[in-house]
């Protein structure tokens, strides 16, 4: 299977299947935007539902927040966002005015705008934020931008988390939100978006601890990406290069995914030594400074970041989960039960047998208190697993007329392809065993 | 109590115990936008969570959907959200240029700015859209929109949804997420907001059964705020006037709660008819028109529309459930079990005692794996119990000496104030049962 080949077919599954829409289709899509269908939200849900479980459960001392996408402009100013640190070179043409990065344009070796063959401009900053206003005059003192990122949200309610959970430094704030980034060039599916969701958490930590933490974090982002079953071989981690260090960052190592499109980031640990609660305490007036106790003097905490992309771990999932299998001609997405969108399928062997239908449907609905289950009555049973291998769906459980006789029911395994016959009385257990949940 | 105190305490309490904090406040705050801290973000799932429970696992035929705030413009043109429909009459001075809302100056007798003095113009229209640009030319090409509503994603995916899915009418599509109003006058706490987020639901029917599933879903609705433990008496209908239907509207009822500002809509139940498929249509191109099998005409599916905002239900979820217990000078946050942010409190009876702790902390941890639980060994259990009533956790656990000879702690209910001796092997199923979890 040739790799570009690959993710144009899970665009098309996404689709098809009903997990990923382009934004705005029918009015001709909207670059960079994309919208989450039915099995697609479940399956995402599904990938923020297993980071939360490890943030919140695993760790001990690691709070949640939902902090608001418009904050004052004075955010972006502190966090260096509005100037040179957020920005990309662009080129202007000078007669149809449309920009392009001046390092792709340098790169492909093209000097004359590629859109109407005009001169094109020197090449200046353009800032990523995306700019709105809000208030009853639109001037520039109602200028603010969409957030560029979660983790600002956090630094602004340090204190406000800090005080209201008697929290005591090492702890970390994490939360689960949208961001917005004016990219100029989109691409890769739901890889570079330009608005995208971000899971991002935050260890609050003395200086002195910065590299004890940061390893600690690179080790389990890692580990839970491969507990989600992950390749191995398709993770590595990447080390930034001091001269590639983003503004605010003292360290940063990026782990990254073997996407059909190359090696690209997934997530990033970094280092923001005191950058951020430094600069907000000097913008905002409010003192973010902790007392030493041992030394009585003061300092501004160290923060290691964990920064991880809600689409582009979804997306990892997908790319690593798809699978076709040659010999039996079917496509599988082999994706950990946790995050698969539906749990089970339910079958009746036929559709037209009143006793098998009315048997299937009550074993689907009260699978349907505790999972989130399918159902499918249409075509041959053949068929109906193929559809269910192609969407992820892990077990599928057909009600036939030995159903009738003696209350057991086939699962059978998405995998290995092979059934197993069980009462249904027990079946609530044994899904729940098999899926881990 | 005097009501509009008791917001007043409600707001503190928010703030004091990290359910709500002012958005930007180290900014000197943005009007109508705040965020949720660790308490609020786990109340509000909580929220969130019994909605989806209530459309994908109690209902059977709908689909879920998270489509993106930013869509192309063209979709508010069809929406109707740009022209008449959305706007608020708006006074401007001319002067210093603020803006004021026509209809509140008028009941207030104003006829000179109220920040300036100077002189108001004729009023005029303002759109509560919030603007943006996207792309890398910002001019009127790239001009769009804050999403006004979430449902407007869902008509514009009908087909995608109705396609891969295999759904035929009557079906519904439900989301929630973030939408945005540049409100001239946010208030009433997170009542009125600038951004907010929307739990909506659109059921797709034949025109003839419009009636029918009006009435179901007023029902339906109604039933789901009760369950969680409203009261009845601040729960009330109130059917819209002709003359106040929105532009989209056929009939239109609210579901109001009587707030401490007054009775006030949390969800508003909505024939929208045909007008959203068949705008959307007749502007794309795309053909939303579904077959009448019997008459073999074509139509346009009507719509039921349920929409609740999910901080208002939220609102009203706390509002209802703050009480000042007189007798035993506490404040109690009686909320469903469902619904608190923590199901379980563990406290050690001393802090001192090495056993009481590691015992206790045992108990926490098991816990954890299944329930969101506090861990509190600071000052006397008294004052240990009263913080729990404050943020409605609905039962405390405490380790004392006798847990060390037979492994039995006291469980204390927040409201009836009584405590009950159990094992703690059997922990686990008492609490599932008493949550109903």
């Amino acid at each position: 299977m040739i790799e570009q080949n690959k993710l144009e077919k899970i665009v098309s599954l996404c689709k098809r299947r009903g997990f990923i829409f382009p934004g705005s289709e029918i009015y001709g899509g909207i670059s960079g935007i994309y919208d989450y269908g039915p099995l697609g939200v479940e399956f995402k849900n599904n990938v923020k539902q297993a980071w939360r479980q490890e943030m919140f459960r695993r760790q001990d001392n690691i709070f949640e927040l939902d902090s608001s996408i418009l904050m004052q402009r004075q955010v972006w100013e502190a966090s260096g966002h509005t100037s040179a640190g957020f920005t990309d070179p662009l080129q202007e043409c000078k007669k149809c005015h449309r920009r392009y990065r001046a390092d792709h344009l340098t790169e492909e070796g093209i000097d004359k705008c590629p859109n109407c063959g005009g001169e094109l401009m020197e090449p200046r900053k353009f800032n990523l934020l995306v700019e709105t206003h809000l208030g009853p005059v639109k001037d520039d003192s109602s200028l603010t931008y969409l957030r560029g990122e979660t983790t600002q949200g956090i630094y602004v309610n340090y204190k406000n988390v800090k005080t209201s959970m008697s929290a005591e430094i090492p702890f970390g704030v994490a939360q689960i939100g949208k961001a917005f980034r004016n990219e100029i060039t989109p691409g890769h599916f739901t890889y570079r978006m330009r608005e995208f969701e971000q899971m991002e958490q935050q260890y609050f930590i003395k200086p002195e601890d910065a590299e004890k933490y940061f390893k600690y974090w690179k080790n389990e982002r890692m580990r839970w990406y491969l507990e989600l079953g992950i390749k191995k071989e398709k993770l590595q981690f990447r080390p930034h290069a001091k001269d590639e260090l983003a503004h605010y960052a003292k360290m940063a190592e990026d782990i990254e995914y073997e996407f059909p499109f190359g090696w690209h980031e997934m997530e990033g640990i970094h280092n923001r030594g005191d950058w951020d609660l430094s600069r907000h305490s000097k913008f905002s007036g409010e003192d973010f400074s902790e007392i030493d106790e041992k030394t009585g003097e003061r300092f501004y905490p160290y923060i290691i970041e964990t920064s991880a992309g809600a689409d582009r771990a979804a997306l990892a999932f997908l790319v690593d989960a798809y699978s076709e299998d040659q010999d039996n001609k079917r496509v599988v997405l082999k994706l950990h039960p946790k995050l698969s969108p539906y749990k089970a399928a339910v079958f009746p062997l036929l559709r037209n047998k009143p006793d098998l239908i009315n048997n299937a449907r009550e074993v689907y609905l009260k699978l349907k208190k505790h999972f989130n289950v399918a159902w499918d009555d249409r075509g041959n049973i053949g068929k109906r697993y193929y559809a269910q291998d192609e969407i992820g769906t892990p077990f599928c459980i057909t009600v036939d007329f030995d159903t009738l006789n003696d209350d057991t029911v086939t699962i059978r395994d998405r995998d290995t392809m092979k059934q197993e016959r069980v009462k249904i009385s027990g079946l609530g257990e044994i899904l729940k065993e098999k899926i881990g949940q």
